[in-house]
């Protein structure tokens, strides 16, 4: 690592955070330089089996390590509900934030980490890993050939996994008090952002959740879907749960073309991801087969989507800290996009699947 | 052809006549005996350039082909407008038939062509080609396996095509008075028989159309979906268009397994179909690829799914008429179920969305 590497700390020890870590020690910009847990004893153990470097620093409160002069960026994996508190406590400590997903139980509170940010001239970003994915670009290349795929109409898109009883009873996503946005907040996020990410960005104007939501006892979602509607008159859907067989598609249909893929959130390997992409599909002369066929495209990387995730927010960072940029504002602007959507699903939801205009 | 095959006629000269009369010439218990077109001359071309065996019958109108006695099956692919009155006429005939979908405008015709086959002890049969394909079978298979699948709980179909200028100006699916339907009786009734098919032929509850709904100024849907929910829980999406690119997907997702597959209503290559099937799918340990992977299957077929449409249809109207067999229930029942659904998509979309609940 060189010097102008950036120097992380995490805070939580999450099962999310051994991936994480192991991508910050993968990345050729940043360095693993300190643990927190609330036990210092978890922290060391954490660091110990998940190959940190021996000269990073192993902290027994969250609050240590945002004291830490050589510190740069703080990686938090903790429950939503903590996120205002401790990511405006990270801002306010000068260190610039990676954050897990879903950023905040609400738009509100998602402001008010975002001016916090800002106000201390930091770094966010979420971590949605997929986005960095080198085949999300070439993806994206396809949904924006004029030729090939023309005007998007349509996404469908959806990520759903099976859980134990276990899980259903004690994970912390379907606490009311740790991740009250269940399912929605877990596994919607991706397809509400990978619609997003299909549509350009581009708000929808309305979202109307889709009747037969599934909540637990509690009032957490387990399994919903929405419809979404443009001005223009583009849609999507999405579906997500905690009750259903591992399942991540997305299905981009545009007036010309078809960009489809199974594996968008985590490919199903490492080393390469891979789409369909149908380009002005039709039949033969009988109808008893398809001239062109759909093509299948494989991309393959050198590092790993998280590793991209990483070297991308350790770059942002760099520019600050190197160059004096300002924090870049793509990722947390396509963060509140995100955060919007799943506020309306769950005010549709609340609403009895009435439809919810959204106020940007 | 042995004297025990099937003879059929086809009523009108429709493009996708083409393919099912070469079905028929393929079909082992089947024979092609005559074309009727409102134009004699229509009629002769059409057997000319489809390879009419030479002693086939070429006539001028319908009736006269439904007054031939050497006629013991009429392939019928006219607009749905027409339906009622061919269907019936053809069943007072006692012709059996294989009538193109959607069956009806709306189920309360429905039963009455499927009345008057009863009366006349006449097979009917939709032609729903995939219905019939091996590969159909084997899916089934899977989505039966309680193990690798387990319980079914959702479901997303798609069948979607683009269409040029003129046929949104001008093809029979455009016009309110002759496809009436749109592209919810002609592209929708796949997305709804699988989605039916997927759930064992129970029908959902509730039907709610989904927002955007595209209408032409005549009022003929152009594009649309809905969401369907069942009394257990169960829960469908599936969307259907004339304005966006060659599309035909479904998924679905039980507890333990998924499946999916994307050329549902016409496979990719006449010979052989793939599907996808997930089984108890999840992460290696650290969340970077699927361990197990979805394994791909591929069914080779001897005889293209509209020739086993047609060999299946034959065979039912050889119980019938050597056998001294009833008519065969089982595929009207399913076409009676799909054009339930259909009729309440539509009323949803004339309710303004609104859920409409299916009574059977």
């Amino acid at each position: 690592m060189t010097h102008t590497s950036i120097r992380f700390g995490i805070i939580g020890c999450a099962d999310i955070a051994l991936k994480v870590s192991r991508a910050i020690l993968l990345a050729p910009n940043a360095t693993l330089s300190a643990v927190a847990s609330r036990s210092l004893h978890k922290a060391a153990d954490f660091a110990k089996s998940n190959g940190f470097p021996p000269e990073a620093k192993i902290y027994g409160s969250y609050e240590s390590l945002l004291d830490d002069p050589d510190i740069d960026a703080v990686y938090m994996p903790l429950p939503t509900t903590l996120h205002l508190k401790w990511a405006v406590l990270i801002a306010q400590k000068k260190k610039h934030l990676l954050t897990e997903k879903p950023v905040a139980l609400n738009v509100a509170e998602f402001d008010e980490i975002v001016r916090a940010c800002e106000e201390n001239g930091v770094q966010i970003m979420d971590g949605t890993m997929w986005m960095h994915h080198p085949g999300t670009h070439k993806m994206k290349e396809f949904l924006q050939d004029k030729q090939r795929f023309d005007q998007l109409k349509t996404v469908n898109s959806c990520f759903t996994f099976f859980t134990d009883p276990d899980f259903l009873k004690n994970d912390i996503r379907v606490k009311p008090d740790l991740d009250a946005l269940g399912a929605l907040g877990d596994a919607g996020w991706y397809g509400i952002r990978s619609i997003l990410w299909a549509a350009d960005y581009e708000l929808p104007k309305t979202v109307t959740a889709l009747q037969g939501a599934v909540l637990n006892e509690a009032g957490v979602i387990l399994d919903c879907g929405a419809s979404l509607q443009w001005e223009d008159g583009k849609k999507a859907t999405f579906h997500c749960s905690f009750l259903t067989s591992l399942t991540m598609n997305i299905t981009a249909i545009g007036t010309h073309g078809t960009l489809h893929l199974t594996d968008f959130v985590i490919p199903y390997q490492e080393q390469e991801a891979s789409y369909t992409a149908s380009a002005k599909p039709g039949f033969n002369e009988l109808v008893t087969g398809w001239e062109p066929l759909p093509s299948e495209h494989t991309v393959t990387v050198d590092l790993p989507q998280e590793v991209c995730m990483v070297r991308e927010f350790a770059t942002l960072v760099q520019n600050i800290k190197k160059k004096g940029a300002k924090p870049d504002m793509k990722w947390p602007t396509i963060s509140r996009k995100t955060q919007l959507v799943l506020d309306a699903v769950k005010a549709s939801i609340e609403k009895g699947f009435e439809p919810v205009e959204i106020v940007n």
